[in-house]
C-alpha cells in the first residue's frame, strides 16, 4: 500500500508570464503530474486506462492556495498525498517546496467513470483494482501544519 | 459601482484533452480571461498597470468545482461576482453556464502588489484606485444557491 | 466557394511569457482558432466531424516567421488564404496584423484521416464533402508581398 | 565547443488533445525546452541572462514536419543540432524520435536582443560571450537525411 509520492520538476519559459513567474493555472497541470507520475509507479497508465472498457477520472475539485511565486528553471518538488479514499473516488493534496520551503498547496479529488469513447459518454464506477489494492490514506503526521 | 460581469468564450480545440473534454486547468485561465475583462470594461489594463510603478494581482487563492464537463466549441458563460473586497485584496466568484446550465463554479483571490521589474520583486499594496473607487461586493441574492 | 477568413482575437495574460510577450508556440494555437472559424463559417464543426465515421485533420507541416511581438490585451487579426488545395490535404498561409501591420506570417498543413476512436489509429482520405466542395485556392493577388 | 544536445522527455496528460495526440503547438514547447536545457549545459540560463543588462533570445522563425503522433506518456528524444551560427543569431534543428523511429523534424532560429525591462522594447545585439564561444556548427554528417 502506497500513500504519498514525491515528483521533482523544472519549471519551463513557457510556462511563465509577463510577471515573470509561472501562471497559475500550470500549478494545476503540475498537480496532476505527478499524480499521473504516482500512478505509473503503481503500474497504472492513464493511457491504458482500460478494465472492461476505457476508464477515466475526472477532476470534480482542484484548489491551491499560493504563498510565493516559481520562476523559470526552478526546480520544484510536488509531495502527493493521499487525504481520501472511498469507492468511486481520490482526493490527493499536494506540497509544492522549492528548496525546502513550501510556496503553495493544493488538492484535487478525482472521481472514478467509465469512458465510452463512441458517444463519448462517462458514468461513473468503482476504481480500477489496481488503485483500489494499492493506494491507502496517508497518516495524519504526514500533512504538515497548514502556514 | 460595478459588482458583476459576464464573458462569453468558446472552447478551442487545443483546450481539449485526450478524453475529449476541456482539460480542467483551463477552466482557471477562463477566470482569469473573464476577471481581466472586468477590468478592461473599467478602463483598467493589467498590461498598463502602473500608479506609481508597475502593479501587479498575483493569486493566492484559486479554486473550482466541476460538475459537467465542457466540449470543444461549446460556448460558455462565465459569470464573476464580486465576494469580497479589502484594501489590498479581492476575492472573485465565477459561474460556468452552458446552455443556463451550471457546469463548474470557482473562486479566486488576488493580491495587490508593486512589482519592480529590474529585481522582480513585489510588495503587497492598496487596490489601484481606479479598482477601489469602482468595484463592490455583489449583492447575496446575486450568488445562485450552492448545488 | 470561400478563399479566406478572418478572426480577430485579444492576446491574454496567460498567454505572454517572462519576457512580456506572447509565447511564440501561441502562433500556433491561434492559426488553428482561426482554422477552425473557418470551417465553422462552412457549416463544419471539427468536432462532429463524423461523415461515414469520424473524420480527423492532423497536422502535416507548420511554420511561422516573426516579426514584432504581440502584448497582452492586443488585438490581432489572423488572416487565413487558401494556398494549395489537394483530394486529401488543405495548405493554408496565415497573416498576423496589429493595427493594419503585419507581425508573423505561417502556414500549416493538413490532412484528412479516418480517425478510429476505439483503436486510436489514423489513415488518410479525401476531404470532407462540404470542404471539398466549399473551399477554393484563394487568387495569387489575395497573397501580400513578402516582406 | 558543442554542436548538439538532446533531452528526454515525456508527454504529458494535459498536452494531448481531443484526437488522443500531442497537441501540435506543444512540439513547439518542447524545441524551446531542449533549447533552455541545452544553454544550461553550456552554463547559461535564459532566467540570469544579464552582461551589460538583460538579454532575450526571440524566435524569428520556427517550423515542424510532422510523421507520426505522439501520445500521452510515450517517451520521446528531443535531439537539438546546431545548423547556423551568425554574430546576433542561431539556427537549431530539432529531431524528434521515440524508440529510435523519427517522428517529427522541426527548425528554430533565435536573435539576441537586449531587452529592457522597463519599457519592454529590444534591440538586437551580439550573442552573450558563452554562447559565442562555446556553440558551434554541427557537421553535416550529424543531420539525417530528410525522409
Amino acid at each position: 500500500m502506497i500513500h504519498e509520492f514525491k515528483l521533482i520538476r523544472r519549471v519551463e519559459f513557457c510556462e511563465t508570464d509577463m510577471a515573470g513567474i509561472m501562471h497559475f493555472a500550470n500549478f494545476f497541470r503540475f498537480m496532476e503530474s505527478a499524480e499521473h507520475a504516482f500512478y505509473r509507479s503503481l503500474g497504472f497508465s492513464v493511457t491504458l486506462a482500460r478494465e472492461g472498457g476505457f476508464k477515466g477520472l475526472p477532476r470534480v475539485h482542484a484548489s491551491c492556495d499560493f504563498r510565493a511565486p516559481l520562476r523559470c528553471e526552478d526546480e520544484v518538488e510536488i509531495h502527493l498525498l493521499v487525504r481520501e479514499k472511498k469507492t468511486k473516488a481520490l482526493t490527493y493534496d499536494f506540497i509544492f517546496r522549492k528548496a525546502g520551503n513550501e510556496i503553495a498547496r493544493g488538492a484535487i479529488t478525482v472521481v472514478c467513470v467509465d469512458f465510452d469513447p463512441v458517444t463519448q459518454t462517462m458514468k461513473s464506477g468503482p476504481l480500477p483494482a489496481i488503485m483500489a489494492d494499492n493506494i491507502e490514506v496517508a497518516p495524519p503526521e504526514k500533512f504538515p501544519a497548514k502556514k
